[in-house]
């Protein structure tokens, strides 16, 4: 199958890859290489077996020259960073909903009828009950990272249902492993490599989510598009349990060696205006249909931990 | 209160603005005229109770200028035409997603703190339990209309829960009445004055829907308003029964005393694809704060059908 990969040089996009050609698959990648980095994917630049649309997703035209003889979109570029949507506040709607816009209507005027999108526990906000299932309602949003995947959710949605798409729709636990280009775990490494002495935690420390290993969510959306047949397919793709943020600092001290550390807390309930301080999500359907992960929120942690503090150098 | 009604010319923000002045409200109309009609306001711009910025929601600048002073925002315009998402399709993009990016924007640049949302029941979409209640999840819209509504309340939730709005949501039914621009009603009598012989409904007229009167919509969005402080208050807006497109049909034939004519049905479960078939709201919110309909959907259907006819002239 011929598969177009938005963000594909990115973190999740580039294990995705790995898996599609492993499975004989060629990919187009369409990256503006932000956060994406070519070295993720340069032994299948190399192969051939992949080949790269360096362009951008908020430019329709990028778009459109990317989606030639496409049969399926894995959507998975967006903003990586959801606290700079306090900042910069158009940020998510260009990247996220406007994108997602561009990706649609491209398939639409190519003829192209299946894509996988990566959406967010975000989009159901502060309120919903833990663990999270996907018929939870209302979806109300509070930072505008996750406005702009319920947006992108409405877009393709409204797209199977007005022009005969056929979609597969993820919302992601928190996704954590080797080639991360920011995230917690991330930040936590680079704040003890200038400062081995101290790390600052946003928030009190009890904030807790629940995280899956990159591994296993590229595992579970192959897993998930190979066993339904839905005009729309949504699931959620999580593990079974939650780490607080206080474990993961110690966790990253302990593997960075940093034993003399202190952790040190800013306060608050949440890391920043548009944090979700509690998420789990319910993978019950996930079960349901034969995919289990391999690694649960604190084994995910440690293994991302070792990994990252190879890929970065302390 | 000094209350911004986007769309304040148009159907529903007129009659809005009917109540607002006659509580004492001084209002900023920020309407482009591309379906609002001056006529319906004319009398509130000549006592100066009513000032209008001619401006689209879609400019940001228009929007800013609108916005100072301002204590409360209604935000009613949106592209009033569901059906022309499918030809031209940013239409809602623009009008509906990135309008309402620039109203919440323009607000936090402005410290404006309150926000009414006109949404509506097609963010359900097509395969919710009817009555449909506020928690229904997952919400899958099936029109390029209805993934904009969706992406406005996400919109919103996501500044109140950043920024610290105060929102209230409100999924309307069909609203129908006096000043109609739009609508099934409005295009029965205008085919019905071109040729009084036959009328053609589009799909097999099987289609059902809910309807609540103009008047019944605008005093529930108050009633809501002056009864409800979270901060953010979401609520079905709606009468308790439905409607056949047949039935208005035939009421629409009756009233317009075109007893001859031929009702034709194009055939199909649909008007047109991205129409929700069968919708019906649950009103228990709306009903358990105090607030209920005069008219239900037949009721509402003859009393708008024979104004209409009135202000339309056979």
């Amino acid at each position: 199958m011929r598969a177009l990969v938005t963000g594909g040089a990115g973190f999740i996009g580039s294990h995705l890859i790995d898996r599609l050609v492993s499975r004989g698959d060629t990919v187009v990648v369409l990256d503006n290489l932000s956060s994406g980095n070519l070295d993720f994917i340069q032994n299948h630049l190399d192969s051939g077996k992949v080949s790269l649309v360096k362009g951008d997703v908020t430019n329709y035209q990028d778009v459109l020259s990317a989606m030639k003889g496409i049969e399926c979109v894995f959507h998975l570029a967006a903003n990586p960073d959801i606290r700079l949507g306090t900042k910069i506040t158009d940020t998510d709607l260009k990247q996220g909903t406007i994108a997602t816009y561009n990706i649609v209507e491209a398939m639409r005027i190519n003829g192209v009828k299946k894509i996988a999108f990566a959406s967010s526990s975000v989009v159901y906000g502060e309120d919903a009950p833990m663990p999270t299932p996907e018929n939870h309602g209302p979806c109300l949003p509070i930072s505008l990272y996750g406005a702009s995947k319920q947006a992108g959710e409405g877009l393709i949605s409204s797209w199977v249902g007005t022009f005969g798409l056929q979609a597969w729709i993820f919302r992601f636990a928190n996704i954590i492993g080797t080639r991360g280009t920011h995230g917690v775990i991330f930040d936590f490494i680079h704040k003890l490599k200038t400062d081995p002495s101290r790390l600052e935690v946003l928030g009190n420390g009890l904030q807790e989510k629940s995280y899956m290993e990159v591994g296993d969510c590229v595992d579970g959306i192959l897993h998930v598009m190979n066993n339904t047949d839905q005009q729309l397919n949504l699931y959620n793709l999580g593990s079974h349990d939650t780490a607080s943020v206080k474990r993961i600092a110690e966790i990253v001290v302990e593997e960075t060696g940093c034993e003399g550390a202190s952790i040190e807390y800013t306060g608050g309930d949440r890391g920043w205006a548009g944090d979700v301080p509690r998420a789990m999500l319910a993978i019950d359907k996930m079960l349901q249909i034969g995919f289990d992960v391999n690694y649960n929120s604190e084994d995910a942690i440690r293994h991302t931990a070792r990994a990252l503090i190879e890929e970065i150098g302390l």
